[in-house]
């Protein structure tokens, strides 16, 4: 990605009940890939949760977390779905990778 | 977590077989733990692995890295248990958090 960017990681514990969870995650993940600056989104749970998303700049992230689907969506989030969150807003400073496979053309 | 301070964010995608994975990640998460400027480690993986690693300055960060002991896990991960991986060192600027957990004393 083009740097300067920004990491958004959202580290969460959940309760045991799904209750439109799964459903909703899957939503707003696609929602996000929809909104100006997103650059890309990566998820794993296991005993917590992990999601990292990828901004342009300070204001895609603002913005994202206004968009008013969104915002019900955290509302919910803090109501049924997680016992604890954390929220870190990171500019990207250094990157690199390592691939064994070949890059595909996109 | 006092700020300034930097994230990790270590992302991968693992072969299938464990070779000594488990072993090793659990102790170099001991090994990280015992380093002069680390903060905390965060981990999950489901169809990608996400760490992230919390350090209080670019040296500590450097330094982990240069570690002898981190230096052959890495070597051996390129070689026997990583397809890719993506590393991106990152400057946390604003945090917040959400707990319905009353916090414990530390």
């Amino acid at each position: 990605m083009k740097k300067p960017y920004y990491a958004v990681i959202f580290t969460s514990v959940r309760n045991t009940t799904d209750n439109g969870y799964s459903e909703m995650a899957i939503k707003m993940e696609e929602l996000a890939k929809t909104q100006p600056g997103y650059l890309g989104i990566e998820s794993a749970r296991e005993e917590i949760g992990i999601t990292v998303s990828y901004w342009e700049n300070l204001e895609a992230i603002a913005n994202w977390k206004q968009n008013a689907d969104h915002l019900a969506a955290q509302i919910k989030g803090a109501k049924d779905w997680y016992t604890k969150y954390y929220v870190r807003i990171c500019l990207v400073e250094r990157e690199y990778a390592f691939n064994k496979e070949p890059i595909p053309n996109k």
